[in-house]
């Protein structure tokens, strides 16, 4: 099974592909991000995000795709574009592919540290631990996509174990 | 010329069509709301605004769109759910029109009125004046998209007045 997970933002969005076949360990087949340039107005950069979310879609051509939901306590300003780039990335997802799962960052943090207060790095560092990578994935938001992933991963892998 | 004009909304999007010759009164055209249910989820809800602002253009062939800017003084959650909505709102306006156009609560206030602190009332009685209506359109999401397309229109035949 193909999972693609997504860390929403207008200015830079992370993605990241593993596959996860039952009783194997998840593999890494790609991550990156998607960015759009600062002097485009929004809603060219809206355009921009769509393009990019359906060639990865369509690249991929994943059987899940996980999104990461938005978290507000910094900037409203901030979370105000976020969230015009995360509906058009929500809209992508759900025409191209279908099956999509939304997860706070308290549950990728739990499902990747068992521990909801784990910071930036020990969450990236699970994220290098679960792929047997050498190295944590750069830049931070294809790491973040790819955790994002994993916390799709790891929660329907119990959900399975214990018959949910 | 026709104008459409969006006032943004998750459960309700408002939409208000309006035809504006040089030399001419605006003539109002159609006006109405595009409702998504609360019991659907999100990328539902977004996949149900994208057909009906698809459907909106598609019928009307509007030549320019506005879309009013979001502001945020009351509850950020509902301002995030409205944000998701009018990331597809534009999306979907530059794909199928290209001409759009973006005013904040301010500018329409001032566009209509004059007056920068006028309340839904006044705004709507002007709404009605200008469309010489027997009433104020309903509902008051309509009247607000109208509103929108009034402050395009406005703005517009002063730029070209005064050789903006």
């Amino acid at each position: 099974m193909i999972i693609v997970g997504f860390d929403p933002g207008l200015a830079t969005l992370g993605y990241g592909v593993i596959q996860s076949n039952k009783g194997e360990k998840p593999e890494v087949i790609d991550y990156g991000v998607i960015s759009t340039p600062k002097d485009k107005n929004l809603a060219e950069r809206l355009c921009m995000l769509e393009k990019g979310v359906k060639q990865v879609i369509e690249q991929f051509k994943p059987d899940e795709i996980a999104i990461e939901e938005l978290f507000f306590a910094k900037n409203v300003t901030t979370g105000i574009n976020v969230a015009h780039a995360r509906g058009v990335i929500l809209l992508t997802a759900v025409k191209y592919c279908g099956n999509i799962f939304e997860y706070t960052p308290l549950q990728i943090k739990q499902a990747l540290t068992g521990y909801g207060r784990a910071d930036k790095h020990q969450i990236q560092e699970m994220v290098r631990t679960f792929l047997r990578l050498k190295a944590v994935p750069r830049p931070d938001d294809a790491a973040d996509a790819l955790a994002v992933a994993l916390c799709h991963q790891q929660t329907n892998k119990f959900g399975k174990l214990f018959g949910i």
